[in-house]
């Protein structure tokens, strides 16, 4: 069953530069790093565009892999190491990152 | 183009037992309201089967609809009124709600 990995961020402090600086950041160095990612099936990037309940989050991205086994190993891949230590920088303390086994109603 | 509401939840209080409640009430009370939501096109629902960083998220479902209009349509809707009722029942103070314009990388 494919796995889904589900990143959220929360608005980062520093107002509108903040933000955009982050979204930058994130387009030029995160994704082209999580794109090397061994495994990793696909990658949805959701800005978000409406806001209705409970933390200020700004970003969720959906990276699928083919199962458990798939996601196991790219996470603890050289290369997932390296696109971790970029968000630390780009966006600390703003992650919560989540395995989820998704299964449609 | 498509627009997706992403519903988190976050682990409410009192162990296993308020854990199971919650899943439980999840599936058989919010779903079957959220389904009678007009312009819904689907729901996919994601238990949380790791954690890696960040708040501790145990749900997230991600629920589609065609377009802006349509999602703004279902959010005023009194089905959805419905469905955030008994949210706030089973699930006080836990729900981060958004919506994101999702694109592939």
């Amino acid at each position: 069953m494919a796995v889904t990995l589900l990143a959220m961020f929360k608005r980062p402090y520093g107002g509108e530069d903040a933000m955009d600086e982050f979204m930058r950041r994130y387009r030029e160095e995160h994704l082209p790093l999580i794109s090397l990612v061994p495994g990793l099936r696909s990658t949805i990037v959701g800005p978000v565009s409406g806001h209705y309940a409970g933390d200020d989050i700004v970003l969720a991205t959906r990276m699928e892999f083919d199962d458990r086994a798939a996601l196991d190993a790219g996470m603890a891949s050289d290369e997932m190491r390296a696109a971790g230590r970029n968000l630390r920088e780009i966006a600390p303390g703003l992650l919560t990152l989540v395995a989820l086994d998704e299964a449609a109603e």
